[in-house]
């Protein structure tokens, strides 16, 4: 996994086009031309990583690829990643693919959201490893197998179930922690919340779980936040306006 | 995530109980009394974790937790463990939860099956979060469904076609890669391996992918290697006694 040696700082105050802003885009810090995300506007997993980038105020080229028209089996993309899914990351020469990795390597990147000490830092894959077996397993597969695969009614409700038991445990975990981990948002917050705005496309609804509410409010007002249905829906240079205090070095 | 700042090392020619072997379990190194993994015997979770140990002559407290009769639910054990599963491992203050975190951890400490470098590390981590969403989520639920929890037939054949198509990717990239990544054993072929051997009580079978089956074959031919049906089912301290060159420091 990177560590910080190549402490990359992401350009605050990025106000237009990727590139074209002056003077933020030099070497030693993460910015537009550099960073590549390969999406779809459907999948919470490449939601995350708009998320990260977003609150990060990190520009950068966004391409849509075609999952439905199977352009995620071609040559070009298998090439690019062995596991036919988007999200991808490109930085530099640098691939990283599945979702969490991606979060990870752009929090060790930028410097933020990653979790405070090496303690936390592991925190934070616990609770991802975790979230992604089943909160994310629970929701994504109800919500695709209902809207696009026709799975059979008892795996959709399996589905649902498994979701369900998420909610209790991050509930009861969030009745006295205000994020996942530490005292301020992390990756884990913000790939727990991959989906998890998108539960009524899963048949499911988060009425019952009011701490988990009130996280996902504290979420939603962090200077940058988007809700995935604003994620690009063809090819599209993103720059955010977002700006943030630099972090202090560690 | 736990870097090398405190790069303790196997204690290799472990013979005897963990503790009692002399001069091998002073500071700096890994060893038994430090080592405390809590696990069942049916779980394939577990077993990547006993594999890394047994592949590294890691000596090790094992404690069985009862998974059947709630101990996982219990208030001691969820105080240890939020998220109310096994394994968990405890090394010296430390309690690391989640199979796959449990590895890197362990691989970081060890300094051995992490991958060479920071790239390495990375394809290791991508290889883990695919295979814990894809294969292990494939064979261990069909598996746990069909024998413990009697899933809807229709959610066990869900089950089983992911694991699948989740063999015919891996079969794909063995063609010709000796190894998940890179041309050694790491955590990711241990990972992915937690629940391969299990397959047959998963209602699957390997002989379709080959590349797959002499992938195993390497695996299973690797100095220490058990099957995990030699997991513990009960307390025991665990003493490999596999040998080993200590690695190079890097």
């Amino acid at each position: 996994m990177a560590r910080r040696d190549r402490p990359l700082r992401c350009s605050s105050h990025h106000h237009g086009p990727a590139g074209k802003s002056s003077g933020q885009t030099g070497a030693g810090r993460m910015s537009g031309p550099d960073v590549v995300l390969h999406g779809h506007f459907e999948s919470g997993n490449v939601y995350k990583v708009t998320l990260l980038l977003a609150l990060t105020g990190t520009a950068y080229d966004y391409r849509h690829v075609d999952i439905f028209a199977g352009e995620t089996r071609d040559d070009n993309f298998t090439a690019l990643n062995t596991f036919q899914e988007v999200p991808v990351l490109e930085h530099g020469g640098t691939v990283v693919t599945q979702s969490d990795v991606i979060l990870r390597y752009l929090a060790d990147q930028l410097g933020r959201f990653g979790g405070k000490n090496e303690d936390e830092q592991r925190r934070v894959q616990e609770w991802m490893a975790w979230s992604s077996n089943k909160l994310i397993n629970g929701i994504s597969q109800a919500r695709f197998g209902s809207r696009w695969a026709n799975y059979d009614p008892a795996t959709i409700t399996f589905f649902q179930n498994r979701a369900r038991a998420a909610f209790d445990l991050m509930d009861r975990h969030l009745a006295d922690h205000p994020w996942l981990v530490g005292d301020e948002p992390t990756i884990a917050d913000l790939s727990a919340a991959g989906y998890i705005y998108l539960v009524n496309e899963a048949g499911l609804d988060t009425t019952a779980w009011r701490n988990m509410l009130s996280w996902m409010g504290r979420l939603s007002v962090l200077p940058g936040w988007h809700h995935p249905d604003k994620l690009p829906q063809k090819n599209a240079i993103v720059a955010p306006t977002v700006t943030f205090d630099a972090p202090a070095d560690d």
